[in-house]
């Protein structure tokens, strides 16, 4: 029959070989895996499989809640309101948590949560956004329609991409990042067959970003891509470095004198621990630098609610701001943002809380502020543990923990490891975190999952567990090492 | 100076000649320029201008809770519940809803909606949706591992689209959609570029898919293109129309014999308003063809908390199931869906509510079967009023709406109303409907905007108003409309 003689040749409509090979490109090693062994060795452990640990502890990504923290009251209260505004008559909700629901609500369609927003998000939410950046660069004009609300900052970074990557061949759009990076980066670059443009950090210099190797970069690339973008992490993720004024100004000329357009990264804007260090939006130094350079460098800055104190990643909330956008393209812009429809309206107005929390004057003022500086306290002093005790460890070396909230140690893996992951077709640093894995429960991710200087492993752990689950995993990451050290040291 | 010399030259980096083109490509009418000019008249009334209306009535997107729907209590009480667990105390909420609550933040870590989800979603809300499914279809069995938690439906279409696109030139992928389409395809397949294929619906047969017209687009596009994936959204927006079993069937036997993926966009599952007409999944007549049709048609369809009797729009709550889908291939898609992280989890919980609804020994059971039927019924109500008066207006012709939220209505447009339009090199649809905006205050979106055969005109409405403001939008319309026929009519 005609369906028996088609089943013959019955083949997929979407095989490896028919996907789209830009898809295929796509690495994302935060989610990869290891974490998929990681949660395959939970499950074994949950049905009462034994190893010689009793959990797993997943310090593979920034996921705070995740790993205990709680929620900000005072934010979870606004939200529920909104969700559910019944709770205006509660007694139990104080009062500056109505009014800021009262708000929100105000500026939704039929005042619910449930009406789509604007593409660009809900007008008074921009607003607040606005005013707080204006307040966050000390008095640097913020415009609320360059402002515009996004599902997290992932996709806030992915749409600016999407408008600036086209061209073939040799006129394929170049886009500069820092290695190492955060993977949503070059998973972007893949996706959209752009080219991967690398300037690399200095390991040596606290991860500081060397303009030299900008240029370099820079004139490299110019040879078979044209780049377009310079894309910059501050506080940066891996590595925790929190970039100077001066280094900022220098990125800022340097993309000032190359007519590129700055994509810079500061959802760690509040993660900053260390005294000597602080954090400075792009946008500020831009200003501070003149008209000449505040009215043409074409800036968007990217946030989020999924990290600061707030942790709120499952909200998927975060806003961008854009600024010198050639207007037309900005229509664009609006126009591609409509085809989603809108960002969440809860995360929507987290991000609000966020912008606009308790002043000093109000009822929720107090516990706000311990519960805000309690998860920055806890980070700053875990942060600093983190680094002394690797750093304790032969053959680890950990740079300050600057800010973010991660560790990136540079470990040493001697050469038989080396050569027996090779062996095993695994990147050396993958089979080290695999092992680690294997046997003591911790997951953390793999250097070459960021991108490293040839010849270097490191590995990424957050520094998000409590202070004591922080201690046994750093002392566990010790023993380990020491170990895998003798295991393969030529000396044995 | 340098930046003197600099500045002479000065361009910017993104300009309409720099932008990607295939963003430039994009269209999307249902927030386009008709959207943007009635918000511009809402300011103006807002600020004290005069129109001969005083009021703008957006009928231009199926917001259900902007056009004043009431949110369903129940999903609000547990979405509630799960961002503010301290209300698990409160003896307002009830327990039905508290313990599904629980049950949702006993699946996040950390038990909070403010982690990140595994990027498929929630596990248990992954198996309450195949247990929600199975039981729609009847015993069909679902897989929850086949189920992928989406941010909103376009998230997941966007995504089955970005795996199936590729290729250059004549071995582009061919998208076939149905005309007159929901924008997001036609969008979606510009940003992509891939190559739009169109089957038009039979106007004439209440908007059916005739499967000679498929065979017929089918074959033409063979000629510059690869075929790779055929969309049907049933019910159907703009068009309304309710599919039958028989020709869901001659779909998927097409999809069959022509190996081609099927996206079944569902999203309007719960929206049927004739007694005539019936809801059938395309996956369940999968099943009905037999194992050879079940085993080997490769088909995602998707839901969203957008539609239905929920109109959730602003949670971006959906989910899309995959079905044959190639196991390496399902590995790449959760790549991709890792890169952005994963779903919002207030969506993710009120989707859980859609299909774990209440049950008739629950205490929430009889209000919320009374809110639901209460949304249905008077949206059934308002299709068929809709369609009574509009056909009753000389000049409009309206098809049955058995389903979704719309109505599609062919509007005569005089021939000298069209050259006056193509005077002004606008399309005569939105010459009828900007009219119609300054003149009534009602914003709805030209037939352009969806595709129609050449020559006809349609504008589309949503059936989404209050009865009472419903039926003054339609009086606007018909008076409208008979001014404007005498305007332009050869007899005057
Ligand atoms: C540097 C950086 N940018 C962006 C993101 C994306 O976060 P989200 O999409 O949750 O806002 C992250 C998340 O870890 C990050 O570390
Ligand atoms: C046919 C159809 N598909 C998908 C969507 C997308 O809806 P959402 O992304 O809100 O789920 C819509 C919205 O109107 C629609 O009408």
């Amino acid at each position: 029959s005609a369906s028996y003689r088609r089943n013959m040749f019955l083949k997929k409509t979407l095989t490896m070989d028919t996907l789209n090979p830009q898809v295929k490109a796509v690495e994302y090693a935060v989610r990869g895996p290891i974490v998929i062994k990681a949660g395959e060795i939970e499950k074994y452990l949950e049905e009462g499989g034994t190893k010689p640990f009793s959990e797993v502890i997943k310090a593979n990504i920034g996921d705070a809640h995740a790993m205990g923290q709680q929620p900000i009251t005072f934010l979870r209260q606004v939200v529920a309101l909104c969700t559910f505004p019944e709770l205006m008559d509660s007694p139990s909700f104080p009062e500056d948590a109505k009014w800021r629901a009262r708000r929100i609500l105000q500026g939704c369609g039929g005042h619910s949560l449930g009406s789509y927003s604007a593409s660009p998000g809900v007008e008074c939410i921009r607003k607040d956004i606005a005013a707080y950046i204006e307040q966050r660069d000390e008095g640097v004009p913020s415009d609320w329609e360059n402002i515009y609300l996004t599902t997290g900052a992932s996709d806030g970074i992915m749409t600016i991409l999407r408008l600036l990557v086209s061209g073939k061949d040799s006129s394929r759009t170049g886009v500069m990042i820092p290695i190492p990076q955060y993977p949503l980066y070059s998973a972007a670059i893949s996706e959209m067959d752009a080219v991967q443009v690398n300037y690399y950090l200095d390991e040596d210099n606290c991860w500081a970003l060397d303009i030299n190797e900008l240029y370099r970069a820079y004139q490299a690339a110019k040879l078979h891509c044209q780049p377009k973008v310079i894309c910059i992490i501050n506080p940066g993720n891996p590595t925790g470095q929190v970039q100077s004024k001066k280094c900022i100004e220098e990125v800022l000329h340097f993309a000032y004198e190359e007519n590129l357009f700055v994509m810079s990264d500061e959802v760690y804007q509040d993660n900053v621990y260390t005294p000597d260090c602080q954090f400075h939006s792009f946008k500020k130094v831009l200003y501070e630098m003149g008209p000449e350079y505040f009215n043409s460098v074409e800036l968007a800055s990217f946030h989020s609610t999924s990290k600061g104190y707030t942790g709120e990643c499952g909200f998927r909330g975060g806003y961008m701001e854009v600024i010198n956008m050639d207007p037309e393209v900005k229509a664009q812009l609006v126009k591609l943002l409509s085809v989603r429809l809108c960002p969440p309206l809860a995360g929507q107005a987290a991000m609000d809380v966020i912008v606009n929390p308790p002043q000093p004057d109000e009822h929720s003022y107090k516990q706000f502020h311990q519960e805000k500086s309690s998860v920055l306290g806890a980070l700053a002093d875990k942060a600093k543990l983190t680094e002394q005790i690797l750093n304790a460890v032969p053959g680890i070396k950990c740079n300050p923990v600057q800010g973010a909230m991660y560790a990136f140690p540079r470990i040493f893996i001697p050469p038989k490891a080396v050569e027996e992951a090779k062996a095993l077709g695994m990147q050396p640093d993958m089979f080290y975190c695999l092992r680690l894995l294997e046997e003591t429960g911790i997951c953390v991710v793999p250097g070459s999952g960021f991108g490293q200087k040839d010849g270097t492993y490191h590995f990424r752990m957050t520094i998000l567990p409590s202070i004591e689950k922080l201690k046994v995993l750093l002392g566990k990451v010790r023993d380990f090492h020491i170990s895998f050290l003798k295991e393969y040291s030529a000396l044995e």
